[in-house]
């Protein structure tokens, strides 16, 4: 069944907004069994979502539209549709109260840009949307299904778990769909696939293998479509196991779940507890391990030392040190480790310095030149790595290679 | 001058992998000149590729691919586009030098994946991958020019600032472009639409407006085309004057800036300092901070107080108002601020307290809760908001909302 996905906002093409609702859509729907045929971006004009239209129903059982549903004038995604489907705008009550209620609870008055967002086609299905002022629209033709949503993603979003999904669902008969991450950490991507080549090629036909590489891992996905769940799990299962014994020193997860709910779940089952102490990261490891729910179970905290005065007041770092060693130095991010888990009383304590970038490098210390510290209940480690050259790609390996670390310690 | 973006990866069509390559490279392309006319994404086949390649070629100059290049066996982009443009593959030894060196520097050797990848079509241009062993290519046809290039984002990247920007701009004669953005916060899309109707309805044909709502801010992003640069600039200069005397409250920006980078600005001119103390953020407001560059000039670091214990021991929160009020209220926020500013000596300070969801949410204070100080060197004030049941959003929404009242009180 395929399903095609077509977003539209000017905004996304000059690359103002990144396009999180195909992203989220297509994993959302591909998990219930559509195959995502295409997604595509366009312009707010009537002719291009009119051709894109077109086209997806020519190729596609189910179309999304996500945008252009707004209070403003540039939204055109409701006139085109209507003209489509040869509709005429009438107003909705359920959606008028809807749209009064949510902005009299803000301390305004009702506008004729409000007003007339109660006004819809009188040929579609309206699609409640609970945290937002747009409704969405359901069409249907020939047996198939055209769905128009707000862009903003957390309207769009409710709109999509609570009411989309159950009703296709309903109406279409969907295979069985399984993705099964495979996470390996450590390995370039050519010499994985040198490593595992025999296996990949004993594969069965029904499972299909994609390399995805990103900082500092490399993700095998393992894909497979069938009538029984069961069945095309235990198949999937059968050769993750083949891999794990091929490959067991670099393989961090064979779940669909990234580094930091891996720890998170081993802190857990373990009953122990974690603290930071970032330098060059920011906060990021924080943020990382604190967007998981439930995560204040086992992580206390972070002091986050983007000074050196926090580093030798709130760490205990021995300011001598800073002098001696400079602040990203294996004596230091010790002692920011340490400091942090003595404070926070934790079990566990990471600690980053490192030089991010662009700047702040020198000949000895280049720019990416990270040390990740590990204190255990045994004692502490420190290593040092040299990553590259862009700010934001050193923030997100120094992360995701700590938490490998402390990964690598409890598992 | 038009332009299309080809992305290729089941990974993205699948939901496994967010597609920030389209987005990217839409910023970097529009900024010198080219209409983005749309992005695709579609699966990794020689025929979804030939078909896309085709219609992005009758309508537009420029055929950007990202993806399917790597080294693997699912990377089908170099075969499909050197069955296309008829060329026969042919080792690039400079390609196959680059690739030598960055496998040996990392210890590996050389096996038969590495050297295929220094084969290329013999009929089209080489782009240089300084941080990354697939190289990129350049076809070109009937004046019209197509690049494929790697998924991986920091190595696409280079090449497109390296090579591919130079390159187009020399072939291609580029009008000017441009968006400016109009950050806005405190008042609904459809409230501003409405203040602003009149100033909307009298701007000039050649600029056009968009509205981009986000939570906790709506940005309007004024758009223009043409020769001069000069005069397209003062034209939107203009418009924006007028829109500052309409509604100087609620602007915050009208330049191209998040509001991170307004408020960094802000310290800087002023030589003020900043220290954070998070709990229902967890390093977020951080982690925004920090991913600017030279935030070290002004940030000195945070407390993340995710447990009581590291409320009371390192912010100084006293224990018998957190048993009284909770952790989320007023006077633990307050007390979270005041004692963050004390710790780190700083001129400002921002805490917040929240709960972020799904669970911990009571009657009295619902998921979505958030409280929020602001400690300056003339005192504290801080201010209770109730966002919504999504986690990552109420993440989000505190954050910005916290730089937003940090930004009032210092601009």
């Amino acid at each position: 069944m395929n399903l095609d996905i077509i977003s539209i906002g000017d905004e996304l093409l000059i690359g103002q907004t990144l396009n999180t609702n195909a992203f989220w859509i297509s994993k959302e729907l591909n998990k219930i069994g559509f195959t995502i045929r295409q997604q595509i971006t366009i312009a707010d004009t009537e002719t291009a979502i009119l051709t894109a239209l077109e086209t997806a129903l020519s190729k596609s059982d189910v179309v999304i539209f996500t945008g252009g549903l707004g209070p403003t004038s540039d939204d055109l995604t409701m006139p085109a549709l209507n003209k489509y489907f040869g509709g005429s705008l009438m107003r909705d009550d359920k959606v008028y109260q809807h749209i009064k209620k949510m902005i009299t609870s803000r301390g305004f008055e009702m506008n004729r840009n409000n007003q007339n967002q109660a006004l819809v086609p009188d040929n579609c299905r309206v699609i409640y949307n609970a945290n937002g002022t747009a409704p969405g629209l359901w069409f249907e033709k020939e047996g198939k299904v055209v769905i128009a949503m707000p862009g903003v993603p957390y309207e769009m979003k409710a709109m999509v778990t609570d009411e989309v999904i159950p009703k296709l669902k309903e109406q279409f008969d969907l295979p069985e769909i399984i993705n099964q991450m495979v996470y390996t950490q450590g390995m370039p991507e050519s010499m994985l696939a040198e490593r595992i080549f025999d296996w990949e090629n004993n594969l069965p036909e029904t499972i299909k293998l994609a390399y995805l590489p990103s900082p500092g891992r490399v993700k095998l996905c393992l894909s497979s479509t069938g009538t029984d769940r069961g069945k095309l799990q235990h198949n999937i299962n059968v050769e993750i196991e083949k891999l794990a014994q091929l490959i067991p020193q670099y393989i961090y997860s064979a779940d669909n779940e990234d580094i930091a709910t891996v720890v998170g779940e081993l802190l857990r089952k373990n009953k122990l507890t974690l603290a930071t102490a970032e330098s060059c990261t920011g906060g990021y490891i924080a943020h990382l391990i604190t967007r998981i729910a439930g995560s204040s179970d086992y992580y206390k905290g972070s002091v986050i030392a983007y000074s050196n005065e926090v580093k030798i007041n709130e760490l205990s770092v021995n300011a001598d040190d800073i002098d001696k060693y400079g602040a990203v130095s294996e004596q230091v991010v010790q002692q920011m480790a340490v400091g942090v888990k003595n404070k926070m009383n934790t079990d566990y304590a990471i600690a980053i310095s490192g030089i991010a970038g662009p700047t702040g490098g020198t000949d000895q210390k280049p720019v990416g030149t990270v040390w990740i510290a590990l204190a255990t209940p045994k004692g502490t480690v420190a290593k040092k790595h040299v990553f590259g050259k862009q700010r934001d790609v050193n923030i997100e390996r120094a992360a995701i290679t700590a938490l490998g670390v402390l990964r690598k310690e409890l598992g």
